[in-house]
């Protein structure tokens, strides 16, 4: 068992996943931090959570100083720090929303075999630790890289969150499939957004149809109000899958335009009934896998 | 003051109407309905909203028997029995989602002093009488069409409702407007949905990424969810409008789709960060025009 745990990075997910830890272990484990932003540093100190919370990395020893550390920065960071935090802790896994760069960085490191790739699928509008809750990830899904040796020992640190694990056989195919359930989805509902303003300065009706929108408006334009911040890394990070996903979606609305300009209502009909096809088996799949439970 | 009124078609809004009219007016005002769906006559007999429910229109006599009909049908049929209501009463109104075709017939047929083209922004997931509730518009847009001298008189009609009433200047304009906050955007969500299948096929996942989907997809492809029916007329009535907005979404996504593949984080901030400015003026546009109040 786990005694000495340095989070790197202590924004939501990485002070979410600390007071997760402290909930479940106590006094058992320890946890330090290392947090940059002296704001940040100066919550953390108030809100007790960790034993120390440096302002950098500390300084390697002869030995690991920690048996784990958490790479909670974002991906094109975590990238970078592999071999510094491998220095430190004798494990070391991250947190971050894209596999291939954290998992090339730690086959170059040489350090694989003690490398846990993992993804916790939560989060919040409002970021920063004192967003932070120690039940963020409870009944969430969190996704593990298989064929990393050093997945197996991570596994009692992620359940202590109450998370849903979930297994993923390769950093490719997760990276694939966050291109398709977020990343795209992220600028599709952008793109809703802005072609809503297209049309309204269009017709010239400067901000009236606001009002007219109802719960389907709101709900499919939501990831439109994030900040800009997280995303541009992120995204580029993996722009190739996002931009082919991007593609599928156009040929799908190229289908509906079509079958609108020629007023075809059988094939609007039935193409409509796919996706309410696709939409049950995507509900009846994924309660299946959460009912399922652990790898 | 309006003393007798028919509603035809006694499914979810046409029954929550008289649900909402029965609440506030009581015995000062006598409701019948009309319903051709035997389970929907029988389900309305039990719950005694209407004084009487007939399974089609009854015949007019030398003068109108009304003071009110409500066209509470499909776009496609309130079009065709707008000279038939007119004979029944002496003011007709009608709550289509899209208002061309209906404002067009009540001029066809020589009614338009008489016709009041309205539309409530108000539904659920579930439809039917068995559904209704006296308490759906409250709190929820209801849309009036400027330039119809009958809106007026059916004013304090829709103010019992609870409903928050708002002016539109023209059929054309409700329904460009209706084609960019709602139409698109159920297609918009379809084609997510339909895209996320296609990847999930090309990657030879069969399922396995369902459970890795978040709130943000769940709130994007929600509306893909519905069942057709309803959508395919509404939807090929208004499909020049439908297709211009399904252009505006492809090429915003093609811009998007532009930005990852040259690598450009400048112009990929720059997008994500317009549709953050948009979505933020929707929301300050969308809670003026309701705190505002009525026209």
């Amino acid at each position: 068992m786990a005694k000495r745990v340095l989070v790197i990075g202590c924004g939501l997910i990485g002070t979410s996943f600390a007071l997760a830890l402290r909930k479940t272990f106590g006094g058992q484990l320890e946890v330090d931090g290392v947090e940059p932003h002296p704001d940040h540093r100066e919550a953390l100190r108030t809100a007790g959570v960790f034993r120390a919370v440096y302002d950098r990395l500390p300084p390697a020893g002869p030995s690991p100083r920690y048996d784990w550390a958490v790479l909670a920065v974002p991906v094109d960071k975590a990238a970078e720090m592999v071999p510094a935090a491998s220095a430190l802790a004798h494990w070391v896994m991250d947190v971050c929303s894209l596999k291939g760069p954290v998992c090339a960085a730690a086959r170059e490191a040489g350090v694989a075999a003690r490398f846990a790739p993992t993804h916790p699928m939560a989060g919040k509008a409002m970021g920063g630790p004192s967003a932070a809750e120690a039940s963020l990830f409870a009944g969430q899904v969190w996704l593990v890289v298989e064929g990393w040796p050093a997945v197996s020992a991570v596994l009692p640190l992620l359940r202590a969150t109450g998370a849903v694990i979930q297994p993923v056989a390769s950093e490719r195919e997760h990276d694939l499939a966050m291109a398709a359930v977020s990343h795209a989805i992220h600028l599709v509902s952008g793109a809703a957004m802005l072609a809503f303003h297209d049309a309204e300065k269009a017709a010239g009706a400067g901000g009236r149809w606001a009002a007219w929108t109802g719960p389907g408006f709101r709900d499919v334009t939501r990831l439109a109000g994030s900040p800009a911040g997280f995303w541009v890394a992120t995204l580029l990070a993996n722009r190739e899958a996002v931009a082919a996903q991007l593609e599928r979606v156009s040929a799908r609305l190229g289908e509906f335009a079509a079958a609108l300009q020629t007023g075809d209502a059988g094939r609007l009909a039935s193409l409509l009934e796919s996706a309410r096809a696709v939409s049950e088996a995507w509900r009846r799949d994924r309660d299946r896998a959460l009912s399922s439970g652990e790898p």
